[in-house]
C-alpha cells in the first residue's frame, strides 16, 4: 500500500507556479499580506513567504504549506514589523521543495537590502547561470529567479532601477515581479505581459499620503479593501516611494500576449484581467462551445469546481438542464493511502463522486476546463458509466493541449499531453465517451471578445494550443535537467 | 493580532458529530474503512479512529485531523491487519480533543474485546454515568458514549447480543452504533432511527462469502464499491458473522422520526437516506422555497457550497438566471490570523468573496440553508452589498432554528440562536437584508413528499424548528457542565 | 543501516522502573514537582506526569521524555495550577510507552477524584486483573498499577483510607505510592519497604502551616530545598492535610527488606537511605572488594560513571593509583547508527571511549558496579585490550546477578543473565579478562554495616542474587505475556 | 514562569565553536563521518552537517541538534552515499541557529561542487565580506566562513589549490579547515596553528589504497578504529586523493601559537594534541596549582566533569583525600523551568548537587578549570555552604580569564568577565569562598612542559589570559554587530 499525494489525485490539471503581493505604506503590511497571499492561493500551495521593511530592516518568514497554516503563529506576525512588504506563493515544480527556494529571495547589495518575488519562467536561466558561475557568483538556490538577483548585483549602474532595468534586458521569459528595497516598492512584467499584474490603491499607514497594493489578480485586492487602479503593462516597471508612483518603460512597445489560459483555469472567477470578468468569460466560452458542439442529452454536468461556469453557459446555450451530476470532496488531506491492487478497481474517486440519483438512466454532456494527460478524464467516465449513465458526452472549454508550457505554468512534458499524440477522435475512445469535442482556436478567441484568431498578431499566448511560443526557448527547449545543482540536498 | 480558528471563519452552521463506518469479511478492510470514512469526513473532521480484527487480535490507530493524514502512514496501515474494521469520525464539540476521547472505544470484557463506535448523543448519560462511578465503574474519557461500554461489561446477561440490549434499554438519546467484538460486527439505530445507518454487501474477502458494510450514508458505499442493501432499521441490532447477518428487533415499535436536519444539510448531496436523494431533496426545497416567497430580483445567487441545489431549484421555479455571486476559497488552514482592529472592518472574507463582475447594479437573491447565530449571514450579506448589489433578498431553505439539538448535533445553546428571540422582520434587520423568508415547516415536509407535518405523528424530528422534542432530555436540557470531569487535562 | 536506541548503547544496567514525588500546601507546587521529579530523573526518563489540585479541581499533564523537555512550556506550567501536586518518572519496559499508561493515573470516584503515582510491580497484577474484569471494571491502561485504582473504586468501605487500605491488603508486590485526593495527599510503602520513601517539610504556601514532601530519594529533597523528616516506614501509610501529618499501620510488623540494589547502583549517590549514604555505602563496598579480591596490577580504572565510587574506595583500600582510562560522552541523542558490519569490528564506542595515553603498557583493574548480560563489560574489556593494556582485570561491586527482579526492576529474564548459567571462570573467559570477581554476599552486607547475611532475617531482598524472594509471585513468575492487552494499539 | 535554556544552566565556560572531520577512500563514508562528529560533539552541539561525494554527485544533509539526533534516520543515512565526506559540528554564537548557517557551505563553482567546515573564526571578514559585496557578490549565510567560498569563486587562479592559497592570504585569524572537492579532500590550518587538525590512516575502501581521516581532535580517529598519522602543522594545506597526500606550505614559517585552552578545558581529555595527553596535562596543571597554592582543608573536591583531572593531581601533590562532594545530573532536556522568585532563592541545582553527607562540616577545596563570569561559581559555593562545609577554598586550574577570544570560541564580551575588572581578593569576596587562587601563567607553561611564558616567543596563544594577541584584529576589534545581516529572518 503506497502513498499518493493528494495533489496527484483525479488532478489532471496545468498549474499556476506563482502569485505575487506586494504593499507600501498600509498598517499591519504583514497581515494585510497574508490576507492578500490567502486570496490568491489558488496560485501556489506549497510554500509561502513574506518580507517586510520597518524603515530601517528587513524582516522575513518563510514556510513550506498555506498561507493560512504559516501566517497564524502571533509570534511570527509579531516579527514580520512595517509598512512595507512583499509576498509570494510557491507551486513548486520539482521534486522536494527546499526552504532556500521559498521567496521572496532577499540578498544584500553595496547599497542596501533587496528581496523580490516572481511569477513566471525564465527560458534562459541556464545559460545565464553558467555565465555568471564562471564569473564566480555563487548561486543559493536552484531557482531560476536567483538568475535577476546576481544580474542587478554585478550591474555596473548605480541606481536601483537602472539594475533592474540592466537585468531585465539580459534575461528571456515571462516574469511579473514585486520587489522592495530600502526605499521603493518596485512591480513589473514582462514586455509581452504574459503572466499579469495589478495595482490597486488603498488608504495609507499614515492617514495622509496613499497606500499602494500589487498583487497578481484582483480578487487580491477585493480581499483587502484596496482599490483597483490599473493594470501594469506589459514591459513596464512601476516604482513606488513617498513620492508616489514612477512609471517606467525600458523597451521598445510590442503587441501584449496575456496567458489565454488565465481565462479558462488559472485565475479565480472573481478576478478581472485586462477588464474582462474571468466568470463571465467562463460563461461565454461555455456557450460558444455548445454552439460549436451541440449534442443530444438529457442533463449537462461539470466536472466541479472548475468546470461549473462553463457548464452553466453550455447549459443555457443548449436549453438542456444544468445538474450537479458530480460532487467534490474538499476534505483531501495531503496524502492518502492508494489502494491496494485488489481495490484498485474502485477508480479513484477521492476528490470526485458520482451523484446517481441524478447520473442513472441519463445520456449526460461532462464539461471540463481541459485535458491534460487525460488521465482524470477518464476515471470520471468510468465512474459516470458505474453511476448508470446511458451516455456520456464530454465537451472541453480549452482547445486540445498539444505543447508544454515554458512560461511559469507547470506542464508535463510533451510526451504526457494526450493531444499532442493523439486526434480527438482516438481521444474520445481513450476516455470512454461516446462524443468528445473541444473548443476551438478561432472560437476561444470569439467568447473573448475577438473576431477569432489573427495570425501573425493573435492578441494572447495560446502555445500550449498552437506551439506559437512568442518568447525564445534558449535553455534549448526548457530541458530541466540542466538547471539541477551539483549538490542533492536532503533538507 | 490573535488568532482565530478556521472552523469558526465565516461559519454559522450546525455540525453533525460524527460519521461511523464498519466491514465484514473484506479484503484489506483497514484501507477499505479509510476510504468509507474519507467519504464520511464531512460528518466530523476534529479526530478519526480504526479499529480492526485479524482474527486473533484487535489493532487500533487513533489521530486527530482528517481521515487522509491519518490513514497515509504505511506503518499505521501495515498495523491494521485483519478483513474485519469499524471507524468512526469525530466532530469534537468541546474544547479539547484529547486523544483518548477519539473513537472507536475499545474495552477487555471478561469474554473478550469489544470496540464501538457512535453517532449520536445520549440523554440520559451524566445521570446513568453518576450511577455507574457510585458503583465503582471508572471512566476513561469524558464522551458519553462510554456509558455503553460500562452498562455492557457490567450486565449479567451472558451473550454479546443480550448485554448489548440490556445496556440499550436502559440509555435514552439518539445513537447510530457500529460494533467488533472477537466474533461479529454489530450495527444499530436507536427506537426513533433518528440518525442513519445503512448496511451494504460487497464481495468477500474469501471470495466465497459475501463482505457487508455498515455505514452512516450511501456514499461511503459508493465510494469503496459496495452496493446498498438497505437501511438498517430503528431501533434494529443487526449482527453480522460468517453465517450471515441476523436481525434483532428489542423494542416495541414506534413510527420512526428521522432527523430532517439531514436533508437540508448534514448529509452528503450524493447519498440516498431513506429512498430520497439528498440533492434532489434540497432541489425540491428550493422549489417549494421559491413558491412560497417569491421576490421581484434579478438573479439567484447560492451561499457556496451547501447553498447550491436549493438556489438552482429556487432559480427554476422562478425563471430567474442562476448565478455564482460568490466564490468560495476552499484553501482556508486550520488556523487563521484575524484582522486587528485597524483591518477588521474589511470583513472576514477568508472563505468567501463576492464577485463583483455579477454582482454590482443587480438584485439579488441570496439562498442559504439555515441561520444559527447569524453572524456569517450578515458579513456575506454586507459583503455582498460591498460588491454593488442594489438590493439584497435572501431566502433560506430551512425554517428558523429556534431550539437546540439533543440528540448528536453540535448546536450552540438556545440564547445564541437569532431565531429563539426575534422574528423574521427582527432578523432581516439585523442581517441587513431588503427581504427575508424561510420555508414553512409544512412546505418542508412537503418537499420531502409529505402532505405537511402531521401534529402528533410527524415524520420527521425536526425538534430544532418546533421544540418537539420526541426523546426524553433527562439531564437537564442536556446541560454540558455536568458531564465535565474533574480533572483539567493538559494534552 | 539500522538504528539503536542509545538506551541500549554500551548499557548492561538493571533500570530503577520509576521514580515518585509529592508536595502538600507548597507555592508553585508543579515547578517544585518538576524540580523534584528533576532530580529523580535517573529512576525513569522514558515518560513523566505530574496532577496538581488548586482546591476545587485536578489539573494534569503527562508526556513522553524528560522532565525538563516537559515542564519547561510556560502554558503548560500555567495549567497546573494549585499548591498540591504528585508526580512520576516512568521507565518503560514494554515496547511503545503510550500515553494512557503514564503516571500519575486518574480516577473520579463517587466520592471525588484520586490520582496515583507508583513505584514498584505488583507480583498479583494479572489475576487481580483477570477478577476485576470479570466483575465488569474495564481497564484504561497496561500496567499493574490500574488494579489499586480500581480496587479503591469497588471497595466497600467509606473513606479513601479505608478504602485504600482495603485496595493494600489485595495486592502483593512492592510498591511505593503517592496519592492526592481532593482533600489529602497520602504516601504509602508495601509492609517489606522494598522500594524507597521519605517524607520531608518545607516551608508552606501560606507561610503558617508547614508545607509536606513526599519523594523517592533524598536528592529530591535538597534540590526543592525541603529538609529531611523520616523515612516512610514499611507498611505505613502517611496522610497529610492541613491538619498535619497521620499516620497508619493497617499491616502486621514485619522485618523490613529494603532493595539493596538500591545501595548499589539504582539510588544517586548524593542521597541518604535508612540513614547510610549512598556515596559512602559504595565506597566502602570497593573498599570491602580490594580486601577480598586484590590483584598485582599499575592502576584502578573505573567504568564510568556508576563504577567510580567503588574504584576509588578499591584504589584507596589497594594503594594502586586511580585513573580516569575511560572517558564517557555524555551527548549521545536518543537514538543512533547502527554500524554497518563492515564497521561493526569497531565496537560500539558511543557512550565510552578508552583514553589510551593512561592505558596502554598498563595493567588495569576495571571497577563496575554489576554485570547483566556481559554484553557491555565485554566490549569495554575489548576496548581496553585495542588501547594498548597489558593486562585487565574486572572487579565488580556486586555479588553476582543470578536472578530477576519483578518488584519494580527492569531485568531481562533469566536466561539472558549471564552469572545465571556461568561460573565467575567461564564469566570471566566470556568477558576475555586475565582475572574477574565478585563481592562476596558476605562481603556486601558488611560494607553496609551488618556482620554479614542473615540466613532466614537477611535485612535486604537480595533476590537477584540469592533467589530468595521475599514476596510471592502469584502471576506465575511474572510471566509478562500475562498482562498484556487484547489491543495492539498503534498510537 | 519564563525558560531557560539548558546551555545556560550553572555553566560559566568558554565553548569551542566547531569541530571538523572529513574521510577520504572510506566505506560508509557517511556513517564514519557521523561516528567521528559524534567523537567530536562536545566542541559543538546546536547544529552539525555532512557532505559526501560518490564519485559523480555531491550529498547534503544538514540538521540542528545532536549529530546522533541527526543521523539515525535511515532514509537520511541512505541518502549520503560515496566513499569521500566532511562533516563539521557548530556552536551557534549567535541569538537563533539558521539552517542556512550549519556548515559544511556548498558552492558551485565553474568547475564543479566545493563543499567546506571551518573551526576558528575571522578577525577581518567584515572588511572583506563587504568589500565582497561591493564587487557584486550575495552572501547565503551571516557566518564568516562564507568569506572563504567567494574569495575562492572569484579567484583568477586556475586550480583549486592555488584559488585556496590566494584566498587564504587574504583573510586573517585563526582556521582549521576540510574542504571536498569533486576530485580531493583537503584539510589546512592558519599560518599560526591556532585551532587543531589532525591527520589519521584507515583501510581504505576498495581494500587496496589507503583510506585517509583529518579530524580536529584523535579521540575521533580512536572512535572510527584509524591510526594517528600526524598533525597537519601550521600553515600547511595537505590535499588527499587517490595518489596520496600531497603537502603544500604557502607561508612563511612561523613560531606556533597553538590555543593552550584547549589543553585546560576544551579538548576532550582522551585526545593527544601536539604530543601532549590532554588528560595528563590537566592532571599536571592540577599537580603544578597545589603546589603554587596549598592550603590546609579536609577533601579536594572538583566541579564536575571538568574539575575532575586538575582535583585529582591537586589531591595527589596535597595529601588530601579526592571526594565526589558534587553530583553532576547529565538528563538536563534542551530547556528547563526557571524559578519563579518565590523559589528563586532555591539556587539553580538543575546541573550541580551537592552530596551532603561528605561536605558537611568539611574543610572543602574545590577545584574548577575556569572563571568566566562568576555566575555559576558563587552558584556552587553557596550551595557547598548550604551542604554544609566549614569552609570553602577554590583552586582555579588556569590564570584569570581577562580577554576576549577572536580565534573561535565563544566567550563573552569583555566587559563581563569577571577577572577583568576585580583582582583575585576582589573575585574571591564575590564569589564567596574563604580563599580562592588561580595558577600562574608561568605554572601553566610549566605544567606543559616549557620552563615559563618566554616573553615575545611564547609556545601558546594564551590571549585570553594575557591579552597578546598574536593574530591583527583588523575588524575593530571583533565588533560582532559589524556582521549581521540587515535580514532578520523568522526561520
Amino acid at each position: 500500500m503506497d502513498l499518493i499525494n493528494s495533489a496527484d489525485l483525479d488532478d489532471d490539471k496545468l498549474h499556476e507556479e506563482c502569485g505575487v503581493f506586494g504593499v507600501w505604506n498600509v498598517a499591519d503590511a504583514a497581515a494585510i499580506t497574508a490576507l492578500g497571499l490567502h486570496a490568491l492561493q489558488h496560485r501556489g500551495q506549497e510554500a509561502t513567504g513574506i518580507v517586510t521593511h520597518d524603515g530601517l530592516r528587513f524582516h522575513a518568514h518563510k514556510g513550506l504549506g498555506l498561507v493560512g497554516d504559516n501566517y497564524s503563529d502571533a509570534k511570527v506576525m509579531a516579527g514580520l514589523q512595517g509598512a512595507r512588504a512583499i509576498g509570494h506563493n510557491r507551486y513548486a515544480t520539482t521534486g522536494a521543495t527546499l526552504l532556500r527556494n521559498v521567496q521572496p529571495l532577499f540578498a544584500e547589495f553595496a547599497f542596501g537590502g533587496f528581496a523580490v518575488g516572481h511569477n513566471g519562467n525564465l527560458t534562459n536561466a541556464y545559460t545565464l547561470k553558467r555565465a555568471l558561475t564562471r564569473r564566480g557568483c555563487l548561486f543559493q538556490s536552484t531557482t531560476d529567479s536567483e538568475v535577476f538577483v546576481h544580474l542587478i548585483a554585478i550591474s555596473l549602474y548605480a541606481t536601483v532601477i537602472d539594475r533592474l532595468i540592466d537585468a531585465l534586458k539580459q534575461v528571456e521569459g515571462a516574469y511579473s515581479l514585486v520587489a522592495l528595497t530600502d526605499h521603493m516598492l518596485i512591480g513589473c512584467r514582462d514586455p509581452l505581459g504574459v503572466r499579469p499584474l495589478i495595482l490597486g490603491r488603498t488608504i495609507g499607514a499614515d492617514g495622509v499620503d496613499p497606500g499602494w497594493v500589487l498583487a497578481s489578480e484582483t480578487c487580491a485586492l477585493d480581499m483587502v479593501g484596496a482599490e483597483f487602479v490599473r493594470d501594469v503593462e506589459p514591459g513596464e516597471i512601476v516604482a513606488i516611494d513617498s513620492t508616489g508612483v514612477r512609471s517606467y518603460k525600458p523597451f521598445a512597445v510590442q503587441k501584449s500576449r496575456f496567458c489565454v489560459f488565465e481565462y479558462i483555469y488559472f485565475a479565480r472567477p472573481d478576478s478581472v484581467m485586462e477588464g474582462t470578468s474571468v466568470y463571465t468569460a467562463r460563461k461565454l466560452i461555455g456557450t460558444e462551445l455548445a454552439k460549436e458542439s451541440p449534442t443530444d442529452a438529457d442533463i449537462v454536468v461539470p466536472v466541479p469546481d472548475s468546470g461549473v461556469p462553463a457548464a452553466m453557459g453550455y447549459a443555457e446555450a443548449s436549453g438542456l438542464p444544468f445538474e450537479l451530476g458530480i460532487i467534490r470532496n474538499h476534505y483531501v488531506g495531503r496524502t492518502f493511502i492508494e489502494p491496494t491492487d485488489q481495490i484498485r478497481h474502485l477508480g479513484v474517486r477521492l476528490k470526485h463522486s458520482a451523484n446517481r440519483a441524478i447520473i442513472e438512466g441519463r445520456r449526460v454532456i461532462l464539461v471540463d476546463d481541459s485535458i491534460v494527460r487525460g488521465t482524470t478524464s477518464s476515471k470520471i467516465v468510468e465512474m459516470v458509466r458505474a453511476a448508470g449513465a446511458r451516455e456520456v458526452h464530454m465537451r472541453i472549454s480549452s482547445p486540445p493541449t498539444t505543447h508544454s508550457c515554458f512560461y511559469g505554468i507547470d506542464t508535463p512534458e510533451r510526451s504526457k499531453l494526450l493531444a499532442a499524440h493523439n486526434d480527438v477522435a482516438a481521444m474520445a475512445k481513450l476516455i470512454g465517451v461516446d462524443s468528445l469535442a473541444f473548443i476551438s482556436i478561432d472560437g476561444l478567441y470569439r467568447a473573448l471578445g475577438r473576431r477569432g484568431r489573427e495570425e501573425g498578431a493573435p492578441a494572447f499566448c495560446d502555445a500550449c494550443f498552437t506551439g506559437d511560443y512568442p518568447i525564445p526557448l534558449s535553455d534549448t527547449q526548457g530541458d530541466d535537467s540542466r538547471q539541477l545543482s551539483l549538490l542533492s540536498e536532503l533538507n
